[in-house]
């Protein structure tokens, strides 16, 4: 019987198995891949975690790895397909069958973002294509950017690099936002911003970056070229909530409901980094969670008199 | 006019800072000391501040402040009297009468620790005396520690050290508990943990560090000697939050009223880090809530339409 079983291994999950570990508590980690740092081994640089500027992506995940690794913490790789909650204790299930018994358990499986399926998008991302304004919007000062999409995320991300870059264009497949209106009316007022209504990118082309992307005007049919610098991409993202269904309450985007204490509808069962109910998504709000959880079951754990 | 000041050079602060400055926003840190990094600078060694191992409190200090000034953001070295929330602006009125106006205000001041007063205490803190068994537990492994406090965080802090430690005593003034009755019968219950009642500490010895106290039971009025390698201090901790009396609401024990997204009952006003109403004060956490900050501050310009 572990005291916490911790589903993930971004900076949530590893945050939260320094946590635990520090505090002595059996602790067993579940990671999917042999692999750990979750979306940010993705990422080329990240400069937003503090005390480590300048800092990849994929040596971040490492640093973060091997910080865990000096408390000795068990890793296994494997997909999680369930998990039982038997109320005192709870039981993940591992797609081949083994039941590992737990008292809590924190579900730290991330977030991925929803993509456009254009040609491209895959092999240019991390080179001129991104999928967070607030991440990388730095690394294109006095630059041509645009962002795709037309929900509140977009239309923050086009207020936010319009202060960075010298021209924003935002690319919307409709021909008004779904995003809020006070955002809209703040997009739409911007000097350096230009709406490209009822469009839809349908190709990326660069080889070594991102030089340009096809855009199709919907109504005429028409193909052009526009000349971008970066293509930020805000179509929504995707929540890896799947193990916490039927166990814990989801939103109506799949993310399980909790706030910064981690706690989700089921006693004993926590939720810490971007698969939760969240604002910001950020490494630092990520690896914050995952203190806060390890705090919450940890309280749990007295109360239950484990 | 600035965009925001920060008020406070923390790691909420410092985060703040860079969270602010990447967005381009025209940012102003205010800071008491010509010295960034809150109460860590007083820390030895920090170990859950996750990709830093092992790292000094001053060294993760300067390493916090020097990632921030790669993005010239502007210090100034002030006190704060006042702030003035003239809505759609507020004016931050430092000791000398300087007037400086902003569209919005980070409130980082942070929290510290009330002291017991004992001859030894402030001498020994660092030095076998901590005022965070969360932070500062995991160095006491198998060695003999004691809790002062009666509170929540004390028998939280006793019940965290009892995993760690050989033996923990708690220290009470009282003869009964103030904390949860739940959390109270579990340290009763723990084998390894002795409670003294009705007693208090009147002296630490220790050269090079803590070695003893002197407890005095209140009763018997008798004096005695405990040999303990590591004393956790938990009898409250007190924010700094003068400068938003008056401003924005604050709780029984002073701090600023404030969720995740940091939002205060004051529009454009935000309070980050310690300073909050928050049950998990940890480096990472403070570190968030200044990206968290931000994104509350940047989404208040956008929809004011500044």
């Amino acid at each position: 019987m572990y005291d916490v079983i911790i589903i993930g291994s971004g900076p949530a999950g590893l945050s939260a198995a320094l946590y635990a570990k520090r505090a002595m508590l059996d602790t067993l980690v579940i990671e999917k891949m042999p692999l750990s740092g979750g979306q940010i081994i993705n990422t080329s640089d990240v400069d937003n975690y503090i005390g480590m500027p300048g800092v990849g992506g994929f040596e971040l995940a490492q640093a973060f790895r091997q910080h865990v690794d000096r408390y000795d913490v068990p890793f296994k790789t494997a997909n999680v397909s369930r998990i039982e909650d038997n109320g005192e204790y709870k039981t993940v299930i591992i797609q081949d069958g083994e039941r590992l018994d737990t008292r809590t358990v924190i579900i730290a499986t991330g977030a991925k973002n929803s993509t456009l399926g254009a040609i491209g998008e895959a092999e240019l991302t991390g080179r001129g294509v991104s999928y967070c304004a607030t991440c990388d919007g730095g690394f294109y000062k006095n630059k041509i950017t645009a962002v795709v999409g037309g929900g509140d995320v977009a239309l923050e991300d086009a207020i936010y690099l319009s202060r960075i870059c010298k021209k924003v264009y935002v690319i919307h497949r409709r021909d008004e936002f779904r995003g809020a209106k006070i955002l809209a009316d703040k997009v739409k007022a911007l000097e350096n911003i230009e709406i490209l209504w009822n469009t839809t990118v349908e190709r990326l082309n660069g080889s070594q970056r991102l030089e340009s992307v096809e855009i199709r005007n919907k109504l005429s049919g028409e193909l052009s070229t526009l000349s971008l610098d970066g293509l930020f991409i805000a179509v929504g993202t995707v929540p890896n909530s799947t193990v916490a269904q039927g166990i814990a309450e989801l939103d109506s985007g799949g993310y399980i409901i909790a706030d910064e204490s981690c706690k989700t509808s089921a006693d004993g069962i926590f939720a810490a980094g971007d698969v939760r109910t969240k604002q910001v998504r950020q490494v630092i709000t990520a690896a914050a969670d995952g203190a806060f959880a390890v705090y919450s079951a940890e309280k749990y754990l007295a109360e239950m008199s484990f």
